[in-house]
């Protein structure tokens, strides 16, 4: 078994903290190490370090390898440019076929969080029992404990077999991100599961399933295979990556795919795909406010505070989301900040790459 | 003519800009020079550096020195605790007839901010003129702009004199910070003007007055004169003054006094009360945001900024008040501005002292 982590995040929705050049799951942002050394060590129980193979980007190369020295150096596979999640994968895919050709592959986001690490493990591990005896692909989908409007939705149909106390179902479809009505009704059938982009199955599989249903993307990796194992794979991926599809799994392979199983799963999940996330994960007063830092508030509820340089005091403050960093300080509605992209693009406007 | 410049104020209504070692009048919170530097170069165009004294508080005796280097030594005199503007002004009064039995004074607050800086020195120069030749209490009284609710107000009787083409009118009666309403009355009416806490008189004038009617503070000022223009004298305000009673001059004195004057003046003035009166003096952009730093709003309102060690970046935002300095960071609306003081008293609960 081989694990595939994928770190090529840009972790935008965390700015000021997250910048380019140190995106969130490079950040000790849920804890004292990275997220990404997080789900490296997570994985860990189950493979050595041998099989765990990153995807990251070229700019984050030394970051990423002076946080994962336990890792052999050709494990970590550098991007030279974002291309989404079926081309990472399919080179991924690649490399683990590579080195044992009947492998089974797990792919993890490096940035999201997992309370229960034992049951996160037992659910790999039975996912790959099941990958290993079928020819499917096996997603995780997480039982919703609320009608969240942020995530994708899996809806499970037939149930094909239990395997070391886990059931596997058949996907019937995948729903995208829904609005509050229809995740209220998501929710309330029962077989709907957030879709965590963490998935397991043989190399051989997930490689044919791409060859049939992104056949471009695949004709460009394969023109990768004679590099594989040589000095020379790092030097094919700055040639060939810039040209590819980019398109994610879930809509090049996963929505089309036919054996795509799901394992519903309880271990506690979070994407922490927004400041206002750290609600559930941060310290927390008894008027509801989070924080990280020094922090005092009066007649203030409900607000998130990352405040690691100096004191940050709210009076009569509500809903707010307040970031202090080194160079930049943010403030706004917690229900904002899905629009921090915003900022962003006017930054890099007016020429204010420095804070990017 | 000798000019009284009342140094004494905690400015609490400007934390965590200012503190208690640092209150709004040393600041340069609307200049490049302090407050109190300000109020200095504006009365030197008047007055020689002999002339001009400055009360301020022991604790900041050494910076007001700094800050004044050009008055003589024994021209500013530090309270060892503030004791308000009655026992100020006697004391002040008694320094002044000591050195010169019929000088006219002028008193000045240190922090209040002053537009049409040559129309405020004729008008004093009027009310000096008025107050040599009469011996009546004048008070300026600055003609209002919007029905303010954070100022005393004087309402204005009959006309008295014109001297060097400014009106002199009898006081008809002080009025304490009205509500809205009634301060739109004010307003209205075109008689009633905001009390600005600048007074002139004659030193011999306001002595008579306080030994009048508030005798007691004037038989404990009366222990000072032995001490005047010895060295004693710090030493003997040390003693005496502890024990002084607490009362402003406007109660204590000019709302009892029958001969008070009150000449319109129609200079420019703001007593920069708290954060939101920066809006009257900082940079604006095209929102109605102010701001002193570097400052970037995206659908952000009439906010307030202070913002000097960093970027400070704001997304749908409005009447805010954002303050951040070396060691606290302040967010708060516009409109609780004023409760400021509950966080300080918080803090002192806490032992925090190291903020305020």
């Amino acid at each position: 078994m081989y694990a595939v982590i994928m770190a090529g995040g840009k972790g935008t929705r965390f700015w000021p903290r997250s910048r380019e050049k140190r995106p969130k799951q490079l950040l000790n942002i849920a804890g004292r190490r990275s997220m990404l050394q997080q789900t490296v060590a997570r994985i860990s129980s189950l493979l050595p370090p041998e099989n765990i193979i990153v995807v990251a980007g070229k700019y984050h190369g030394e970051e990423v390898r002076n946080q994962l020295t336990e890792l052999p150096r050709e494990n970590i596979i550098l991007e030279p440019v974002g291309r989404n999640t079926a081309a990472c994968i399919g080179l991924a895919a690649l490399v683990v076929q590579h080195r044992q050709p009947s492998a089974v592959m797990v792919v993890l986001p490096a940035d999201h969080l997992i309370n229960d690490e034992s049951l996160f493990l037992t659910t790999v591990r039975a996912a790959a029992a099941m990958a290993r005896k079928k020819a499917a692909l096996v997603t995780l989908g997480i039982r919703p404990t609320a009608p969240e409007t942020g995530y994708g939705y899996i809806e499970a149909g037939e149930h094909v077999a239990t395997v070391q106390n886990h059931a596997f179902h058949q996907v019937s479809s995948f729903h995208e991100k829904p609005d509050f009505q229809r995740a209220e009704q998501y929710l309330a059938t029962g077989n709907f599961y957030w879709n965590s982009g963490m998935f397991v199955w043989q190399a051989k599989v997930v490689l044919e399933a791409i060859q049939q249903y992104l056949p471009g993307l695949y004709a460009d990796l394969e023109k990768l295979k004679s590099f594989l194992g040589t000095d020379e794979l790092e030097a094919g991926i700055a040639r060939v990556y810039p040209d590819l599809e980019s398109i994610s799994i879930d809509y090049g392979v996963m929505e089309k795919a036919a054996d795509v199983l799901v394992v519903p799963a309880d271990f506690g999940w979070n994407d922490l795909g927004s400041w206002a996330s750290m609600a559930e994960i941060w310290p927390k007063d008894d008027q509801q406010n989070v924080y990280q830092g020094e922090f005092m508030a009066l007649e203030s509820h409900r607000n998130v505070v990352y405040s690691r340089q100096r004191l940050c005091v709210l009076l009569g403050i509500e809903d707010l989301i307040v970031v202090d960093t080194e160079d930049v300080l943010l403030v706004c509605p917690v229900n904002k900040a899905q629009h921090l992209g915003q900022i962003l693009d006017l930054m890099k406007q007016r020429g204010m790459e420095q804070y990017l």
